[in-house]
This record gives structure tokens, C-alpha cells and sequence, in this order.
């Protein structure tokens, strides 16, 4: 599974600290953290305001590509942003992310299209997050329409099925994995994506109840996941999972990463 | 859940020198434990051999039985220990277990009947255990073909679709989802069972492959499982499970267990 490790990300207080005062020493230890724990791509977002953002996710790339050379995904609303930061990158990024709201269509799929990213659709609209799995699937069959529009080939789209809070409204997590079936079903050459940490907001020891999801998301067909890869919790459920699953050979991974230390007990 | 504590087996060494020696302050620990931590019933394996296992499993019934009051499931292929268990029991039992194996057949399976138990019936015969689903379905219709005969309901059937070690075939968990959901499938008003523990023999972190079985069995319809219910993991796993699979209302049993620090972080 493709680990999008979420932490630079300057809606979280420190981060946006990190961004406004340009303090890359802290930034570049988040990069690095990330990628020695698994990461694939690091999600790129600057979280400040659209006049200042552009320099902002610029300012981010070029200080996480001096290091570490990882794949990135710039996660924007903004054009703007999204066009200064593509401008810098090394390696062709991930795009986060695309929607069913005209102004994400019409703003951000020609950039996508153009410079040959991957991009994270979700499976929302103006309207909103539809409820049902039916309405969810509705609005994921029009983002194809477009991406495919677009010259987006179905490979290029990581569908986020949008997992809300469990604490909420206790389908949320039955929900979101018929979405991901359905994709997996329709869409066979999609990847699936998801926000783990959503699920468990607002409830105690929240990694339990992120781990039984990712089991669950897992063999659902979920090939990637944007999460905290310092989170061992999520570690072992991935480890654990892929190799009950069936997909970890002779359970080389498995061991491997016991014998690391990056999973399991300290014995 | 329907836990089946699995602590008090003879053929662990502790508990066997226990049966021996008459230690019943040791069982009945054995028992308010497992109880204490969510078993419903308790399995009961004298662990001797057959010409002593009647007095002994005689023994532990009582034993347990002056302990606690909970179902007891009784643990034998020697229709003569549990015919003397069956005359001491003050619940109805289960029977662990019958099979495609004659000898289980005509031995166990008119106990069951005689004495209105529910059972546990093994998805292998005299040929051993099957390889792929279609062979192990095959014996579970013969096993309900059986019962039915007997005048057993399909409701007092646990079917265990036995898991194998991982480690020497990483698709033993599959084919025992794959068994479930067919057994599910076609025998609606059966229950569904298994020994979790199997799965992660020969395994570092044991749990950790437990836990993530234990959640996609869930899914897979188990509804009774064969496990320590002493291990924190395992009734983490449980609780955070159900909860995601949207069986928890208003996360009631989830948040519960973690109040009365059953499961959860200690903070």
C-alpha cells in the first residue's frame, strides 16, 4: 500500500508556525521522519491564506526536495498555489485533489491533465457529501466522465470514498467501504485513497478503532491511504493485514519489519 | 461476540498437572478470570487420556461449575467423558466438537441430539482438513446433511472452518473468510466459529495477526470465536471492530470497555 504520510500540513498549529516563519530545519525533520517510516508521497500543504499561499507551497517544495527525494502531493483549493508549486517539482506529483464542485473541475483538472499528475478525487460535490453509497458512486461516475474528458487516464485517479466520524453516525465506516467496492468494481484501474484518522474523531484510543478500519479498508481494495506513518499503530495493522490478506509472500514484510523494530513488540 | 474461553485445556501443561493433582483453586482462577474478561462460555479439555478422562472432565465440570455460572463447552472425541460431563452440567452444553470423521459421528452427534447441546462441527473428515473452499463446503453440507438428520437445528451448529498457520500458506486466512461467507451464505440460521490463535503460529507479535483476523472474520460473519479472553489485543480488536462495522450503537460497548479500562490507552 502507498503510504501519503499527512504531517506537513500547516492547518496543524506547529506546521503553520514552521511555514510562516520559514523554519525549514523543522519542516525537513517531518519529511524525513515520513519517508524513514514509510512514506511513498508526502502531502504538501501550506494551509495559509490564497494571497500568501503560492509562495508558501513553493517555499514548502523546494525546502522538502533539498531533503529527501520522495514523491509529493500538493494539497490545494488553490490554482494559484497549485501552479507556482508545479513549477518547482522534481518528480511529477500527485494533485490533492479534485471534487465534484464546479471551481475544483474547472481550476485544478487542466493542471492535472497538463503536467501528467495523479490527482485525489473525492467523492463530493457543491452539494455537499451525499449520504448513501448510490449517491457517492453518482457523483464518483461524473468525476470520470470529466477526468476521462480531461485525457486523465483511470490509473492517474485515487478515489477518496470520504470516511466521516464514527462517533456521528455509526454506518459511516459500512458507508464508505460499499463506496469502495463499488469503485473497485466500476473502476478497476483506480486506485482507492482515504483520510484514516477521520473515523475515529472524537472517541477514545482512536488508533483501535483507525486500525480495524484500515484492516477492513484493506481488503476492500484500498491501495493507498493518507495517514501518519510514525503512527506504529497503523504500521502493525497494515503489516499485520496485508499479510493476512495474503499479499506478503513467505510473510517476508511481516518479519522484516519486526525485525526493524518498526512493528511489534519490544521483546 | 460469543467468546469460548479457551484457557482451561489439559493439554497445556500448567492446567493438565492442575487436572492430576485436584488444584481446583487454580481452575476456578482460570474460570472467574476468563469470565471476569467477557467469556461466555468456557471450554473444559481434561487433556488425559481416555481411560481417565471421564473422572477428570467430571472433575473440572464440578470444579467450574462451584466457581462460576456460565455455559460450559465440553472439549472431547470420547463419547464416554461426555456422556459422564453431560450428567453433571447444570446448563445445557455445548459440545466441542463433531466432524466429517465417522467416529465423531456416531459417537458425539447423538449426544448432542439426546441432550439438546449446540455443537461445534469442524469442516474436515477422515481425509484430513480440505485445501480450497469448494472441498471444505463440501464436508460442512454433509456435516448439516448429518445434523439435520439427527434432528439438530441448524441455529445449535457452530461451524469452525478451521484457520491454518499462516506461516506455511499465506492464503489460510482467505480460504477460512471465503468458508465463512459461504456457510453464511447457505446455512443463514448457523452460527460461525473458530480458534483465532492458529492463524499467527510460528509468528513474532502474535496479535498482531490475531487482531487483524479477528476483524475481517467479524465482517466475514464469525459470530463466536475460541480465544484467551484474558488477551487485551484480542478484545481490542473485538470492541473496535464491531463499532466500525457499525454494530455498536451510539459506540455504547466501545466506549464502555474503554471507561472500565478493558481496552484502550491507559491515559
Amino acid at each position: 500500500m502507498l503510504i501519503i504520510g499527512e504531517k506537513i500540513n500547516g492547518t496543524r498549529k506547529e506546521v503553520g508556525a514552521a511555514v510562516v516563519d520559514r523554519n525549514a530545519a523543522f519542516i525537513q525533520e517531518l519529511a524525513r521522519d515520513q519517508v524513514e517510516a514509510g512514506a511513498g508521497v508526502l502531502d504538501m500543504n501550506a494551509g495559509t491564506n490564497p494571497s500568501r499561499e503560492p509562495d508558501d507551497l513553493v517555499w514548502l517544495v523546494r525546502t522538502v526536495q533539498d531533503a529527501v527525494d520522495v514523491q509529493l502531493c500538493l494539497d490545494s483549493a488553490n490554482p494559484a498555489a497549485l501552479g507556482s508549486a508545479l513549477a518547482e517539482v522534481k518528480q511529477t506529483p500527485m494533485i490533492n485533489s479534485i471534487s465534484g464542485e464546479p471551481p475544483r473541475l474547472t481550476g485544478i483538472l487542466p493542471l492535472v491533465a497538463q503536467h501528467g499528475c495523479s490527482v485525489i478525487a473525492l467523492a463530493l460535490d457543491d452539494k455537499g457529501i451525499p449520504k448513501g453509497v448510490q449517491e457517492r458512486m453518482a457523483v464518483v461516475r461524473r468525476l470520470f466522465e470529466e477526468t476521462r474528458k480531461a485525457g486523465v487516464t483511470d490509473d492517474r485517479v485515487y478515489v477518496d470514498p470520504l470516511v466521516m466520524a464514527l462517533a456521528t453516525d455509526n454506518q459511516v465506516c459500512n458507508v464508505a467501504l460499499d463506496t469502495m467496492r463499488a469503485v473497485r468494481n466500476e473502476f478497476p484501474e483506480a486506485h482507492l485513497t482515504a483520510g484514516l484518522s477521520n473515523v475515529s474523531f472524537g472517541l477514545p484510543s482512536r488508533t483501535l478503532v483507525n486500525q480495524a478500519f484500515l484492516t477492513l479498508a484493506l481488503a476492500a481494495g484500498l491501495d493507498s491511504a493518507i495517514v501518519d506513518p510514525m503512527d506504529r499503530g497503523i504500521r502493525e495493522a497494515l503489516f499485520a493485514s496485508e499479510l493476512v490478506l495474503g499479499r506478503d509472500r513467505h510473510c517476508r514484510n511481516y518479519t522484516r519489519a519486526i525485525r526493524a523494530r518498526r512493528i511489534g513488540d519490544a521483546g
